[in-house]
């Protein structure tokens, strides 16, 4: 936050945009615009990156997506005059059986599914921490694999999308997400260029009030629009600007050992389980 | 090939699956068969690192999957005594939208469906290199993003299935492909163990024997399964003996100019629009 100047860092990026799309031969960029403060700002920055043409936003909702997240990813793109289109994966991940796992509750009310949910998750005594750890009971697993084969089935239809074009899949992950490992392994985090991946999430509002991101989507709460209801400060525990201040102390070689560091720690220790990627016999030494 | 120990490697190679898996708290893995050496190979070594029961053979298949591919998958799971199960992924691409880009050619003789798909390749005067390079006309790019989408997809439900069991996914790349590119970015090479990815294929080959991998999956030519009747030589316009004679010298530092060499040092250095990966702004330094 100190020393973060948001125009020349938007400056910055956009020429990073330009110059690896060039090299790389590609003819435009695909997005999958989520509703959420991150999307909505690399949104931002590809239009000033490329020409109108050359960037495709997709929405790319499933059975349980929440209305209100199409529709702030639709007014995102509009506002900044980016054509959309709206594609369903629910069939994509019908076919897998995904939803096998977590049938419809048709006729139940809106609100008590999201109470029910939410009570689900919060059976565990620190459910994040479990994901993490790659640890719990079948219900649990089963919830696992639920969500994270959303975010997979994301992942190939941008590409799908893109390769058709040519066109290179731009991702939306930044570095508070990347650091607690709240991404999904070859899901979110799967992508050729990620722009945002060097910021705190602080930071990337602060790119979002430069840019002129609509107010509604700077105020409302970051979610992974997984479990209806909770957002991603209370599965870290913590809110972003106390991540953020003990990551960038962290950062700078400061000793920090409050209660909340400590949380801090534990996570981004956890996180190495999220970075297990295709680890070979000679990787092996490398790892922690 | 010199000073290669298959008897040596196989034990190394046991011990690092069994480390990674205890460490990362995975209850067993899951392995898509799909009737090459390769996979076979990792079958193999699992089975001899893991109780059999905690060996998950997955035979994926999609519509355009060779008859005689699945019968070998099927073959290898059963000699090596694995339970296997066939899930067939042709729903899922086909909600993906895959299929639309090359309808089935339902009445026509497979042979003259082959002849057609190698003839339609081989109008590009050398298209593996085109692929690398992400460059092509718009059918070419078509076929680029029909390819890919079905290593996705092929990914997404091994995650799936290895997930709700608390499993992790083992993958089957070898040094030769990566090093050339032969893979697709977020597809075969997207897993959470490679135990055989510091071995040339010629290396493979000498496992295979040493593990008894069936005769025929060893004496069949290497293919991708993407172009029917295309197989992994003809794409690179070299033998994998030859090949990995010219990777070898290139790593212990010696110069080499021949024709062939000129031809792998090419391939090399076009694997890295593969290896765009997540690229962000503090990495670009890093790349070559």
């Amino acid at each position: 936050m100190t020393n973060f100047n948001p125009s020349a860092e938007v400056e910055r990026i956009v020429n990073f945009i330009k110059n690896t799309i060039q090299k790389y031969n590609f003819k435009g960029a695909v997005i999958g615009v989520s509703g959420g403060i991150d999307s909505a700002v690399v949104l931002a920055l590809l239009v000033r990156a490329l020409e109108l043409g050359k960037v495709r936003a997709l929405i790319l909702p499933e059975r349980d997506s929440s209305k209100n997240s199409i529709e702030d990813a639709k007014a995102v793109c509009k506002y900044f005059k980016v054509n959309y289109e709206i594609i369903s994966i629910t069939g994509v991940l019908r076919a897998m059986g995904v939803y096998r796992l977590f049938p419809p509750a048709l006729f139940i009310p809106e609100k008590i599914k999201i109470d029910y949910a939410k009570r689900r998750w919060q059976r565990y005594p620190d459910p994040y921490v479990m994901d993490l750890k790659n640890k719990g009971d079948e219900l649990f697993l089963k919830g696992i694999a639920y969500y994270r084969a959303k975010h997979r089935a994301r992942m190939c239809k941008l590409y799908f999308e893109a390769e058709k074009l040519g066109y290179c899949v731009v991702g939306t992950t930044n570095k508070t997400e990347l650091t607690l490992g709240l991404y999904v392994k070859w899901g979110d985090d799967s992508v050729d260029i990620e722009p945002i991946k060097h910021l705190y999430k602080t930071q990337v509002y602060e790119l979002a009030k430069y840019l002129g991101v609509p107010e509604r989507i700077i105020q409302k709460p970051p979610t992974p629009d997984l479990v209806p209801g909770v957002t991603d400060e209370e599965a870290f525990g913590l809110t972003y600007p106390e991540i953020d201040e003990i990551l960038m102390k962290l950062d700078s070689g400061e000793e920090i050992n409050t209660e909340k560091a400590r949380r801090v720690k534990e996570l981004m220790k956890l996180a190495k389980y999220r970075e297990l990627k295709s680890l070979g016999i000679e990787d092996e030494q490398a790892t922690r």
